[in-house]
């Protein structure tokens, strides 16, 4: 009787604390939204990224003034510390801008929107014109063969499927064609490559990105491009009336030696257990073209602000939070390589990691890299989020930078904006502050800033005990 | 024994029955969504709407050519029957555009951003020139009393509030301002009255939208417009510096007699239950400035749109499945009412009513008018959307035009979409197509034509009768 009074009152007080904690942390909550909406910092400081700084391609000129200026922001917001983290980083420049038309025999040249992919070599310098080969992937070469491909410019223009519901797995479904088509195309002869756009939206403007070259000798490189999901369309319809036509291209861009660069980091002391470390961030080199508004403007600014947020509202965490902007997550990862070799070397104990990376639109949740009881813990708090209609907790990919600290234990998680529109903007010039909306950028760093909150407040330590002391 | 194996094979084959229904159900609407996203047609009526016919205000020819262009478009699909229901709509048109300026004595004049609200008298031929009096709401003008306000300009300048996640609570929270403002200052004798637009965008786009004089003598009227959110912040700031400055308006607007207009209406027929309809629709009106791309062209083609993807799907609906595109729901309803007064005059029975009203965006679910068991019944549909992001099924208002049907048994539904962007567009010069993302419009049709595949396949009469089954 005495046992079955005492497993009462522990359940009893158990349910007490529940509760309360339970409205402390709507309370909480609606706190960090209050503020972000009311009072949020993000939007100029994204401004100020898009518009006075633009592009901030790693090695240049404004990714270094990008460093310069989220330095000097967050110094301004009273943190514990902030500081530079150097990592070498590669350079690559576009040069003058591309050139390129398609041209039946004798007939008109049509002018075709183009853009060098990132680290692509140069035409040759009268540019390079030569018949071409439309395919639906890479794994359409082995079908033709160097005979059909050799000397010729490989055309690959599968595109991303429209009737997935999730984008991001549309582009990982078409992504290999711009990472490693040239590559591939190579090694069947090939003089160059032309790769249809990732985007669903059909419009003149190339998107960029990153390519590799592999294991291809110097030599063997060739030149590699995107162009716009229109003309992509324009140029499958003339293949198909006279596959014998000829596409030019010139393109200017270059590769140098790695340079100096940085991550740039700032923290707010943990006040219990300040070597368990949370951190939050996001990507703040772009693509040269567009402003890198949404990819990663977005993210870097929402997680600055969840810091601003945390402190604004009065919350002082527990264990030391973090905020990351990452370098050359576009052409390289060197920066969240970087981050990830230091945090190790230092035996830092990261408990979480999240990263926004996926444009700075109305978020809609996370998805997890976590363990099934971490994984079950933070489903327990999903109800906290949906009077912010933010509804999918799910398990999937988190981020490209906090990646490299995967080690089984420590969550990595990555904030779910909706995602129709993020390919109509990502690696394009229409990636600009325009393209923001204040509401949605705001919203973002309110969830994030909330996630933290519940992390910092419980975290995942004692998810073994507590489950031993209700068995 | 005998009852209870007999209890038992009736519940094993209603269970086996839910679940070849639950999976039926879901190929039925992946089916919907490929067809929406793959082979959709909604954007190109809706690029027609918008940026050949444009503005659609009631009794204009835009207006006329709205109901030429989606009938026929309709008669394409193949319905069983396409009609036009005649009503009597009122007619109001700008004229010359406004003109306004802000003068302190002696001054410069600040040319500020202005627009008539629907249905306001003109100013004077000379323009209306006054002292300005600046309130946060109609409930200030009791407090200031006839004595300061006699004479001025009624400037009411209460914003938006951002800190409310669903925005359209935010615009009802304003929107008397904006629609009784005139008739309560006519009452203290104000001279005219200037509304802050209804955004929460700082910007130079006035909002417009309806306004009514209530019973204030036609002698009594007094011009009214909306002002762009920046240009209420700096007139506000400059009453600050200057209580004494002068407002400037001229206005050049006019009411005219009554119109005849349509409502276009399109059927598939019930093959089980002709008698029972289910009504899915938009208005096919909108301001007279942009191009009603958002409200509510989306609504319209969103709603056509749900009949074809029904038919090419290949789905024969048991019930009557109509779609109406309402007329002059903007400024007054009269479509909306002429159509629930011809389905009571007919004895129509209407079980379902839809409305996509709130924008081309994102589709978050749906806001139900429900008896608490059809409410339940519809619940047990939300996980079939799951898969589409679609979360948010709850009570509350459905749409304007379907509200005229309501009767305590009829179940009235609005699509929610996201709401962030939607007041940045809403009656001003920024609805346009460019606006509507191709993905978010599409993906909102689907969602509206899986609830009415499922309230077809389902109903609601049955609830009784299946709930004492049971027992």
């Amino acid at each position: 009787m005495k046992k079955i009074a005492a497993l009462l009152i522990v359940l009893v007080s158990l349910n007490a604390r529940a509760q309360s904690n339970s409205q402390q942390d709507s309370l909480a909550l609606r706190k960090l939204y209050d503020v972000a909406l009311l009072h949020g910092q993000g939007y100029a400081w994204l401004d100020h990224l898009s518009n006075y700084i633009g592009g901030r391609l790693s090695g240049s000129v404004s990714a270094q003034q990008a460093v310069e200026y989220t330095k000097a922001e967050m110094e301004k917001l009273g943190l514990d510390r902030v500081w530079l983290q150097p990592v070498m980083v590669p350079k690559w420049t576009r040069g003058t801008p591309e050139y390129a038309y398609v041209q039946s025999q004798g007939g008109p040249s049509t002018i075709v929107n183009i853009l060098a992919l990132g680290g692509s070599v140069a035409t040759p310098d009268t540019g390079l014109r030569a018949n071409v080969i439309e395919v639906q992937g890479i794994e359409d070469l082995a079908r033709y063969g160097r005979e059909q491909i050799e000397g010729k410019i490989v055309f690959y223009n599968r595109p991303m499927r429209a009737d997935l519901i999730h984008t991001f797995e549309a582009y990982g479904g078409c992504v290999d064609q711009r990472y490693s088509g040239a590559a591939e195309a190579a090694k069947y002869g090939a003089a160059g490559v032309i790769v249809r756009s990732l985007s669903h939206k059909i419009d003149e403007y190339p998107h960029t990105g990153s390519m590799s070259y592999g294991d291809v000798p110097n030599n063997e490189r060739i030149p590699a491009a995107a162009i716009s999901t229109k003309d992509a369309e324009y140029l499958s319809s003339m293949l198909k009336l006279n596959k014998d036509l000829e596409f030019y291209y010139k393109m200017n861009c270059r590769n140098y030696e790695d340079v100096e660069s940085y991550n740039v980091i700032g923290e707010i002391k943990g006040s219990e257990r300040p070597d368990e470390y949370i951190i939050v961030g996001g990507h703040l080199d772009s693509w040269d073209v567009g402003d890198g508004a949404h990819d990663d403007g977005a993210g870097v600014v929402q997680s600055m602000e969840v810091l601003r947020l945390l402190k604004e509202s009065g919350i002082k965490p527990k264990r030391t939070i973090r905020v990351v902007l990452f370098m050359n997550e576009e052409n390289g990862l060197r920066g969240g390589n970087k981050y990830a070799e230091v945090a190790k070397k230092n035996k830092e104990n990261h408990i979480f990691a999240l990263e926004s990376d996926s444009g700075g639109f109305t978020p809609r949740g996370f998805s997890f890299e976590a363990r099934d009881s971490q994984y079950e813990k933070i489903q327990g708090w999903k109800p906290l989020f949906e009077p912010y209609l933010v509804h999918y907790f799910a398990r999937g990919g988190s981020g490209a930078d906090i990646g490299p600290l995967k080690n089984g234990s420590t969550v990595l998680a990555g904030l779910r904006p909706d995602s129709q529109r993020y390919f109509d903007h990502h690696h394009s010039a229409t990636d600009t502050f325009d393209a923001v909306n204040k509401r949605e950028l705001e919203l973002g760093a309110a969830t994030m800033a909330s996630l933290v909150y519940l992390v910092d407040k419980y975290g995942f330590d004692d998810i073994e005990n507590e489950s031993e002391i209700l068995k």
